[in-house]
């Protein structure tokens, strides 16, 4: 226990941590402060996200090579994925769309922009030709791409049929699930040589030892899902009165949120120059939404949700998430990075985000 | 002759030969038993088509480097191309452009995916970074593009002329076969180094004599032609017993049976770690329908059709055909393979067929 | 001067420079003479260019190389800028969209495919694998992204909403600019050296003497901007005696019109085997179009024109110019060149031009 408060001092993102309290009481004195109540959440889900991941790795650490790559293969997204099914079961659906393909966007574009960024800040130019880069952007660019292809083709031949879009995501849901199985055993089996020798460079920290690691994993699993409740039924309200619109709250906001433990890490990677870990765990975290964490959403709302959730999205994500997928697949292709590039990336989303603060978007 | 026994004898995909006779006996006896003249058809033409592309490559290897190089060129579609005449003939012209689109979509994401997986499964890692493979990739790009920028841009701007989009249509299909000449002088003239070397060594038969392939050619063009004709008039009444749409039967089922013959070579090249020539297969195969057939089929449709047809595709069918474009030049750019981007690209191809059978859609 | 005189009697060229006098006379003798001043007003602003171009290359030249690069970086697009400015002051918005829209298409795809094509004549296969070209291919694809977001977003999302259009185009125009100071200073100051090194060959003219050079750019611009005073007041009605839609007249005539200085190097450059230059003076000059041309448009609007202008392209126009984009990416990531794939890429083109001359396009 001593180890975790270690931790967290020596880490000053875990500071946020006293947030947490603060947000549960809150919600029981004032709980109709519903703005003051969205910005206590959102500080209060940053170093819980942060601690998860601790300890999702910690677990996956001391399972070893085959469970532990499972582990972080399934857990990665676990904040992403408590958030929207909270989301889910109090029947958001449109915020649970929009932060779907906004960690998609996020990890594909500002993950990655942000890391040739701070990257090239510090160095010249950087390379990162190895195979392992390449079939990631790969992956990504196919995944999203099987994602969007009911909403692709419903938008272009303006289809209006809810039962067949409905039919159509379930059978979807269940493809893409069993495609993220096979990519487990590809990247944990067949091919666990191509994948593994980046990752354990990463891990700076030493590893939790495992029964603590569990109880964490356990608890701020608890925490973030009591924390993204009151997150979830304070967004509507609080971001009317911030002016934010809810398609921005889930793209750009929850997004930001959720990630920010991966993005810790991916930026370490860039400044240590070593950007095919940096490329590798941005464009796997987006894969893994769009593979596995969206299809499972789906599953998920048979059982949790008021009624099915569909994999439509609204035209204007299908637009953002094939840029995205595109641009991560021809910036990762060159092989080459400076921060200039970097700065063209994070422009790319900042018009997304500017252009969802504006327009009024018809989810 | 007895070459040509010889030959069906030791190739089991032969023996569906029997089902010509069948079919066409069928025909005669029960003119009314739609679904079962369609099944029947299907079997038929897949054997036809496999003998269709021996007396091809038979004619070709016999008449010399530049004659035999034209002949692949142009008669190696020559299955669906009958078949997309006598859907012209009979005016069925949504199935005709439904199987162009499928048939790119088919060569470039189901025969590449599947020679991925099937040459991944053999093989760890296969690499295929020729100059060739890229320049191919190129060429299917921009001549799918060539042909979808008039769809794509009356979908884009709800252009609703048909005269207009006719004559375009009419200068377009000119314009392409003008672009498919320069493509053949280029590959057979000016760069022939650069294509012929992977050619001879796919041919694993013994080409057939002259006499009896170009008897054959002729018969067999013939047959395909007469099942065709039962298979067009079939198919309406037996894909709505069968539940089918005519959108999934011209794109999934006539680029499946019609392109038998080719994914056989395919295959077999990527089992023996050639993946460069199964690429070439694929990509190329999917270029000529876009540069050749499909402007063909526009030009014959003054001909042969009650009315002309033009090259506006429904808007479903403009974005599958992009993105198999996008996708095959994407993975193809990267310049590896392994069995799970194979199960990823049919994943996608998997997708579109889902999608085309569960979804009205409005061609 | 006689330096001057010199040049232009080399350069045959600058003989159209008869043509200045000619239009500006025919205009005061017959100012209804709409298409006889359309033809010359043409046949005046290529010579117009070219001097243009000469004189800012020269000042470039004798300034040393820091403020050199500024000036070729922002002048370098000099002539479409008097031209769109010139139309923007007469309230022709969809002259100036065409002509941001035409410049990024004809720079990327009819100067890079003729560039291709006159190259691959006398070289049998080019390669320009430098890191420098893929570099400027990720920004033209980013940058091209950027400026089209809003309009393809609300092109998918059907939205009306022309202040909040407006809105998003003006800070989207502040955000451009910021990124195109950010990139001057990446190609200027921090990687200069992987820039500078193509630039000086390029300059096979002798640099005119700085005050004579100051004097020409100042006087040269004056007569682009008073014949392109003349060619936007009689394009309409010229344009419809032609035949020829504004879009067309837009898109093809005036970029064609606009680049033909830029043409000239980037040819030369083919012909020579420096690929790299060619490629590096078609990307980056469409990349400085959507950087830094058309937000200045947009910002000039609110000072010169009747309204302020949005960013809002027709759907046709993104179609056009995200196609363009991403062939420039994609062929060019080849890294290989070869005579048929400028064919094709100059196919794309025509097909684009005989579009936007058959179909009444919705602007």
């Amino acid at each position: 226990m001593s180890r975790l408060f270690e931790e967290i001092r020596s880490s000053p993102l875990l500071w946020l941590l006293v947030f947490v309290p603060v947000v549960l009481g809150v919600e029981i004195v004032r709980p109709d402060a519903h703005t003051l109540l969205f910005l206590l959440s959102v500080l209060a889900i940053v170093p819980l996200a942060a601690l998860l991941s601790l300890a999702t790795e910690s677990v996956a650490e001391r399972t070893g090579d085959a469970a532990g790559g499972l582990i972080n293969a399934t857990l990665g997204n676990l904040t992403e994925l408590v958030i929207a099914v909270t989301a889910l079961a109090a029947g958001q659906y449109a915020l649970v769309k929009a932060s779907i393909a906004g960690a998609i966007v996020t990890n594909a574009l500002f993950m990655l922009g942000a890391c040739f960024l701070l990257g090239g800040l510090r160095h010249h130019m950087q390379d990162f030709n190895r195979t392992g880069a390449r079939l990631q952007a790969s992956l990504l660019f196919i995944a999203t791409v099987a994602l969007l292809i009911p909403s692709a083709i419903v938008a272009a031949d303006n289809i209006d049929n809810p039962e067949a879009i409905q039919k159509l995501s379930l059978l979807l849901a269940l493809l893409l699930v069993a495609g993220y199985v096979l990519g487990l055993w590809f990247s944990l089996g067949t091919h666990r040589t191509s994948f593994a020798s980046a990752a354990p460079a990463e891990n700076h920290h030493v590893p939790l030892p495992i029964g603590l690691a569990l109880v964490t994993l356990a608890a701020v699993t608890v925490l973030v899902a009591l924390v993204s409740h009151i997150f979830v039924a304070s967004v509507e309200v609080a971001g009317a009165a911030l002016g934010l619109t809810p398609a921005f709250v889930g793209f750009i906001v929850v997004s930001l949120v959720g990630g920010a433990a991966e993005f810790a890490s991916a930026f370490a990677a860039a400044r240590k120059d070593r950007l095919d870990l940096s490329v590798s765990i941005a464009l796997g975290s987006a894969a893994q939404i769009a593979l596995f964490v969206a299809p499972l959403l789906v599953l998920l709302s048979y059982v949790v949700g008021p009624a099915p959730m569909g994999l439509d999205f609204w035209p204007g994500a299908v637009v953002m998430m094939v840029i995205a997928a595109l641009s991560a697949a021809l910036l990762t292709a060159g092989g080459h990075s400076a921060w200039f590039l970097g700065v063209l990336v994070l422009m790319v989303y900042a018009i997304f985000a500017l252009t969802l603060y504006v327009l009024p978007l018809s989810q």
